[in-house]
């Protein structure tokens, strides 16, 4: 199904998201029955393996450097007190370590690259964060409203040359072309963020923009996440490049998912407000494709976002209001487009597993990630 | 000479620089008499070579990435119109090419670790300028006042990203460790505007913080510019560490003759306002060394600077009450100490070549580099 075929690409059956208050997005079955795989463990292990040593990386950043990124980990509170912040989902580490044992080495492997990709992921959200002004993230304050613009400049920055650093004190021609892979990614997420402050300013973006965007700010280090410990562990590049197919395919479901969320998500959840991606007008993938669907919900649509583009009382909008935009982009057939475009690039991570040789029980867990992405809640 | 010994280090006779217009310090006599080196032909070299390949490394930067960038360095105006601006002394391409001649390699070998060089020092410049709320830089507005804050940071880390995409895409042993080496410099680089700001805060600051800090912003880029190419040229750790050396003091050096400049400077010659340092409150170089001389001077100068600090008027101060600050900082030895303290910075880079085994010719050149750095007015 190319992504210009929303009128015609094929419809699975039985698996129609709408009027669910939340969404979520079954993956389609497979042929063969998979081994149970504890996804919860999968992601702790990541955690407990990576979150040490990224600790003590932050920990070489000089004053107050150090204070902001504790605080934007979450680990301490914004007076300074120990906290037990909600850290994220870890997925990425997971990935990192689990493309080690693709490699056939131990998870440990991954470890420095897990780090990396964290260093790297959370260096684009100080920035982002200030850049969009976006005042809140994992239900907290984000740096730049805690500790000013410059200190969100000034360890984003930080974070960026640690993950280098990390990767290339190993030393070794592998972590050479680990960091090489991830700069790639990051001059990616770079690209994906101008693409994303350059749309809001447009009227119209095609749904091709769109997943060029979120490849960009979510594939490209997904994938980088999916192959990293894999380089690291001496894999070839054709090795590393099918692990990154399968991730970044992986980050387009992944942020497919986030879309929905974003406009359908139980604010308890997700940590956000209702309706959010609609009171930030972002041209996310409901959107983009409900208003490229055609139709008389999709003119609708588009005129009442021309509107909203214009007023000035847009702010207050009502509860009501928003929910009456997503009803039109569910009717127009944006929510449904996009929890089919989920499972579409879930398949293709799947499928591009087959390429590499890897014992089951890896592949097993891949494919049980690739699960939890695509059936998250938040 | 300790930092400490303002009061009791050595005087070279006849160097005053009291009472002249523009601050030169010329070099302290070396006991060889050097080759005549043509020091524009060794910057214009550097400047030939770096900047076609700076050229299309930032025609890499997606849309409207590059044209930020054009802009920043001089290759655009706001409009867009070709312009020649000016690119700056150009001094750090010149030290890489010579390092790889220093490594016994062609100064071509070296173009690769100017070019992330001249990319890095330009990242910080971006988002220094933001930081600091800097609204001119060499005679122009800043990217942050001409394309906003965002683009600033952005355009900031792709030039970054580039930096050690530049680097890593030779895929050698010896790239991975240039990487590296880069990567030390841009932490401490990142760490030195960190003392920066948190000493705009601070009452006091010391000559050995002052010198620390300057030590990260200017001295390690200029360290890592003098060595990248031997690296890249395959020279060992020993061989690197010690033109790293000579290059931390050099830019030691240029830094304290810079900190003069900003106060004392030709306007005309340095693009900035008269005093241009005062008018900012920095705590550079002769202002620290002044309030840390003790006397009369030095007293009178702590307590106008206290009241200064509280002044609500301070931004319609005129000329004179200006004039009056640096009087008084040069009354109390600020302005004296600081060109000593480049002469002693110049010598310790100098010395630092004494290590290294290079054609003669390289030396010269390294050397004429070092004098260049001290005498010149902007």
């Amino acid at each position: 199904m190319s992504v210009d075929s929303l009128e015609t690409g094929p419809r699975t059956p039985g698996i129609a998201t709408r009027g669910e208050t939340v969404p979520t997005v079954p993956p389609a079955e497979t042929a063969a029955p998979r081994t149970a795989v504890d996804v919860s463990a999968l992601l702790e292990r990541g955690r407990t393996l990576a979150t040490p040593v990224l600790r003590s990386a932050v920990d070489r950043l000089a004053p107050p450097m150090d204070t902001v990124a504790a605080y934007h980990f979450g680990w301490i509170d914004a007076q300074g007190n120990p906290a037990d912040g909600d850290g994220g989902k870890a997925v990425r580490p997971a990935l990192a370590l689990l493309s080690a044992e693709a490699a056939g080495r131990a998870p440990e492997v991954g470890v420095p690259g897990a780090v990396a990709v964290e260093l790297v992921h959370n260096f684009s959200l100080l920035h982002d964060d200030l850049m969009d002004g976006d005042e809140q993230r994992r239900h907290r304050d984000t740096v730049w409203k805690v500790h000013g613009p410059a200190q969100a400049i000034l360890v984003g920055d930080a974070l960026f040359a640690l993950a280098n650093e990390v990767l290339l004190e190993i030393g070794t021609v592998e972590a050479g072309r680990a960091t090489r892979r991830l700069t790639t990614a990051t001059r990616a997420l770079i690209d994906g963020q101008a693409q994303d402050i350059s749309y809001e300013h447009r009227e119209r973006v095609t749904v091709a923009e769109c997943l060029e965007m979120e490849g960009n700010k979510t594939g490209a280090l997904l994938a980088c996440a999916s192959s990293i410990g894999a380089v690291l562990g001496g894999a070839d590049d054709a090795t590393a490049d099918t692990l990154e197919k399968y991730g970044y395919h992986l980050g387009l479901a992944f942020q497919a998912v986030d879309d929905l969320l974003g406009i359908w998500g139980d604010p308890e959840a997700t940590g956000k407000q209702t309706w959010s991606d609609l009171r930030q007008r972002k041209k996310s993938l409901p959107v983009v494709a409900a208003l490229a669907a055609g139709g008389e919900a999709s003119e609708r649509l588009g005129e009442l976002l021309a509107e909203d583009a214009k007023s000035s009382d847009f702010e207050n909008f009502s509860e009501e209001e928003f929910a009456a935009r997503a009803a039109l982009i569910e009717e127009a057939g944006g929510r449904e487009w996009t929890a089919q475009e989920a499972r579409r690039q879930h398949a293709i991570a799947i499928e591009a597993l087959d390429a590499v040789r890897m014992p089951q029980e890896v592949r097993d867990r891949f494919t049980a990630l690739a699960d939890f992405v695509v059936v998250r809640k938040r």
